[in-house]
């Protein structure tokens, strides 16, 4: 499989995560966002959306949107799992992901926040509007996981997948977590846990040297 | 069950289309977002991210975020399927989904509005905001939905509960339709379809007198 991404990309650091828990092997494509290579005409001609991350498949197919793609995953090989089985546990679960997935990380995705400055809001603008999402959205997320391990449990899943990128994204725009107790006890587990290190930004071929 | 809504909600009318679609008898449970109940404690006890919709089972649990949600339908009730059987057409279908749900809708919802006028937009600033996400996402979902029927195939699913209330949205942003012939090809015919019916905003009991 080929895996079409940014390293600082949220959205493709979490099919990383995904791909690493399930030990599946890939091939990282840099796509360079901010040289504007999602929008050269042959990869638009592959992803109509011009965005990260896409997903080849072995069978040569290009899968877009990470969380189509995470649930493809998890489907062409289920173990180990990263949903629970019962539907009930599995809702509250994906209702976490989709938090982050729908509620904060598209809000201070790239695209948005140019989109804010060419209407006219400074960096001090820009930089409240990212905070004010992420720590309302971080807020929910910290009520409804559980109170040890990861966010659903002693194994890392969906929902942590979801989280520890958003976590990167937090500290990068400096938002404070001290607020976030769970949230910082499930980044500290996600830290020692081989997927989530390499899968990490600073780990990808196309981040720059240290 | 009960479902806590809006009628004019987009997720919570894609929430509606699923339920109607599975024949699943429920009650809906009114929460007037203009009127900030959404924010009300009572509420906010049970679903602290303070959004609708949120499902009760019949078991009592309240669930959050319209995309688990309705996976959490399709697995308690498989048929009529949402997605198809196979992995790669369920990940086709699912990213449609994700660009509306996650690139389209998050960044017209109430509370973005609301932020972004806070900043010192006005509504032509706004209404701009509004077109372009619109345009761009739904430009994107043109390209990868089928060429006849709904939007991947004759029987309505996943990708068109997103697509039909984005583009009830979209119509009431004025936003136009026309470049978009397969996207207006599949409003016709769920138009005509008595899930899709059911479940519009106009038919709701919260929805204002005609």
């Amino acid at each position: 499989m080929e895996l079409y991404s940014y390293y600082r990309s949220t959205s493709s650091y979490r099919v990383r995560i995904a791909l690493a828990l399930k030990g599946l092997e890939y091939q990282a494509v840099a796509v360079n966002l901010l040289k504007g290579e999602q929008r050269d005409p042959g990869y638009l001609a592959m992803n109509p959306q011009g965005r990260v991350p896409a997903l080849r498949t072995e069978q040569g197919q290009l899968l877009l949107q990470s969380p189509a793609i995470i649930e493809y995953l998890e489907e062409l090989q289920p173990q180990p799992a990263l949903l629970p089985s019962d539907p009930l546990e599995r809702a509250r679960v994906r209702a976490v992901a989709a938090i982050i997935g729908c509620d904060i990380h598209p809000l201070h995705n790239v695209s948005v926040l140019n989109r804010l400055r060419e209407a006219g809001q400074d960096e001090v603008q820009v930089n409240a509007w990212i905070g004010h999402w992420i720590a309302q959205g971080l807020a929910a997320v910290e009520q409804l996981i559980g109170e040890q391990g990861f966010c659903f449990g002693a194994s890392p899943g969906l929902a942590d997948l979801y989280l520890i990128p958003q976590v990167y994204a937090a500290e990068r725009f400096n938002i404070d977590l001290a607020g976030y107790p769970r949230i910082r006890r499930v980044a500290a587990l996600a830290a020692q846990h081989p997927a989530f290190s390499i899968a990490h930004p600073a780990r990808q071929a196309d981040a720059p040297a240290q």
